[in-house]
């Protein structure tokens, strides 16, 4: 995006109140975090603070609004009758192409034998491959070199990312949108140690992810090695994070970038886990526990508290030990004081 | 996978011994993870005692044993002749597909001039790309919209999953499984630093990987600056992986999850790193070494030891730490008591 | 690579002056790095140091540096006119095949309509898919089953390997390198909590990445809520690196493998962070900082400083809190001598 404020002016059709008419504008953001190339917009007296302190650019601001803000003198200004339609028209020209729904399969995907996919309902983008006795539902995607593997079951208006791999015989619910580069049902990592050498334990179980569940780009989340890996509905999972064998996650869950859960795991319901997060294996977590940035779980813990640190303990013991260790050094000296008798 | 105990009676031609018919079950699990939603199984006495603590919602039992068993009261059971086979019937209903190995080029794949793949033993799946002057040995599967790149080599009854990227001049031993979206030959991160700007220093390097290594999902190996990336023999490595360039990795390894390994490394055979391990650049590390969940190593560690913590020591050393830590606090009372001269 | 040093002999026309000719060699590398088994070189006078030290198994040496230098006397030797052009026939005839540039669309290619491609000086492989509206400058090349989205834009001479991933609407510069399965564009992870469920905040930015960046294997660069997120130019990032949504990067940083960067953080120019840092939202770290391996950044930072730790402190403060961690058992035992009355 790259337009002046001049062509700002022209494009939503208001007046210009304050401002260079060949201020250089390069992006659009709210009033909180725009920088000073970007254009924001002010509809709702609600955010008038925002305004005096934003350091937006330009603002387009509704006409009702003008005699009850207070604007930094250094940004521009430009009056509109309505605010949000002018923005929305900024972020129609220069914001990212949406994407629409096609229905269609195109000529160019492989569709495997008995695949249970109703053309004029799915969409299936070039060069997708769609195995053997697959079902996808009505007002599905799936996007362009994903794969979806023998058996696999996706449920009503789906949407699955360029890139993506589903192996076989996942299960997906309904409204569940996956990212690029993701892998739903790879092996979980298990062997056995016989004779110098780590044997496979063969991995019969699937992933079942239910409704409602966003999983972002570059995650794993691998196949049982008997039944189910399980993400519950609504539960919203971030980038690179791992979810290994036989991990059973709640529902309406928050799981941030980089998290790992080790094998068969049980996590309650709206449990939130910051970036980095490391859980061992086998471990359960109540429902509605929040983990901070970077803990790393070895034991049980109870729902409805928040825990950091390694291992992760209740967020007032990790505070004070975090305390004690800035005091540290202030100790040493106290000890030599009385080592000197003073 | 949804039945309820009346139907699974049906499928497996066993007797109800005890259990509501219409309890529904929902998965199948060994009888130490197994959930009261889960079918299991007992064809051994030796599992007698894990069947008298199991959790399952209705256990399959060999009839031989009935007399020597004792199960939980709340738990179904299911008689049979053969309880290891009525079990394989419910993981064969119910449990992934099973891919099964087809010899021959999809129509959609596309392979390059001179490429050598003998296509009545080898399988290369829809919409895969095989690049000019790869050899792909027999019994070797390459997944959709998997890539194989210039005149890499291939051993036999090698598994490539769908999404795999396999870059030129990878040379990969036998019966290697890579799992999706994993990259194998990249090029190392290198760059000199010249008038304020980073140059890219030319990987000129492969990624040689020996027999029977397992590579999970999302995982990178990248290529060598010169001579050879190496993961040896048997070594298993987990999903989100980072190997970097010229690491030289020994036999019979374990690499779990998220562990990054910097350049030039050298891992002797039979180390096991769990989750998260870290490891700077040009560090050696012995063999039958053990590395805890999250250690960051620093500096060469001696084989045949288990390490903890940042930087990474012997695990009694961490220990110490991590219990003076928490007898911190008892520290500043007991000094405070000292100043106060009680 | 596998040759014997008779055989490295014909190849580069050498003399062989120490050495047995049946030695086996399977690498190359420079002096400094070489093992055994590889083969190295010497050039010129400043390397003779790092020769004496070397363990390469063989060394090419020029015929003029050979009454200056001194090497160890296990080390095989092979004297040449120019090393540096026999070491490059090794390079040439055992390194990693090098991609060349081939203009022209692959047959199996999928190109949306409106794409402005030039056919004669863009390179687009096999199974690859272009999206609507898509332009691509001349000299870019985009590898096999690599997805560029709707209305995405790259400059010139830019590499997009295999199996990556640019969603729709990206602004990409020129001579920009990504490695496969990276994911450029996904939504950023961004949700309201609203009735007991997290409900999507639509991403309707983009990302914009300048001239000159690398970015490397499975990382992941998310798209802003509004307006952009931001590389900036020549700046280089590894692998399983995750940028979030409206981050916006200076120029020419290095961002090394599995660190991950929150929503909104902005980071200046030449900073530098290595391995597994993570820097949590909304912070702000200026120009020239360095963070060590694994630093976790809860608050914004100075630039031109260096910091460890979590929180990161600058390196000092880090240095002396893990001196007196490392001195804690003997304040324990100081304080127990004081209490004992010593």
């Amino acid at each position: 995006m790259k337009l002046t404020l001049l062509e700002l002016v022209e494009l939503v059709g208001g007046e210009l109140l304050q401002g260079q008419p060949d201020l250089e504008l390069s992006g659009f953001e709210s009033l909180k975090n725009a920088r000073p190339c970007d254009v924001s917009f002010l509809d709702a007296s609600n955010y008038a603070e925002a305004l005096s302190t934003s350091k937006a650019g330009v603002a387009i601001i509704s006409q009702k609004l003008m005699t009850s803000i207070s604007a930094p003198e250094t940004m521009a200004l430009v009056v509109v009758e309505n605010a949000a339609r002018a923005f929305d028209k900024v972020v129609r020209k220069y914001g990212a192409p949406t994407i629409e729904f096609r229905a269609g399969i195109d000529p160019s995907a492989v569709i495997g034998e008995g695949a249970k996919i109703n053309a004029d309902k799915v969409e299936i983008g070039p060069n997708a491959v769609i195995g053997a006795g697959v079902v996808i539902g009505d007002g599905s995607s799936i996007g362009a070199c994903a794969t979806v593997g023998l058996q696999a079951v996706l449920g009503e208006d789906c949407k699955i990312a360029a890139n993506v791999a589903i192996r076989e015989g996942s299960q997906i619910g309904n409204r569940v949108i996956i990212h690029s580069s993701t892998v739903v049902g790879a092996d979980g990592f298990g062997f056995e140690f016989n004779n110098g050498r780590h044997e496979k334990v063969e991995q019969l179980g699937i992933v079942r992810i239910e409704d409602d569940v966003e999983i972002g780009a570059c995650t794993t989340i691998d196949r049982a090695r008997f039944g189910e890996t399980v993400i519950g509905a609504g539960t919203k999972i971030d980038n690179h994070v791992q979810i290994a064998h036989n991990v059973v996650i709640g529902k309406h869950c928050i799981i941030v970038s980089q998290t790992g859960i080790a094998g068969t795991c049980v996590i309650g319901d709206y449990v939130t886990m910051a970036a980095q997060v490391g859980i061992a294996p086998h471990v359960e977590i109540g429902s509605q526990a929040v983990l901070g940035g970077g803990a790393k779980v070895i034991s049980d813990l109870e729902g409805g508290q928040t825990y950091f640190g390694y291992p992760a303990v209740p967020m007032k013991e990790e505070l004070r030990s975090k305390m004690h260790l800035k005091r540290l050094a202030g100790l040493f000296k106290r000890v030599k004081k009385l080592e000197q008798g003073d």
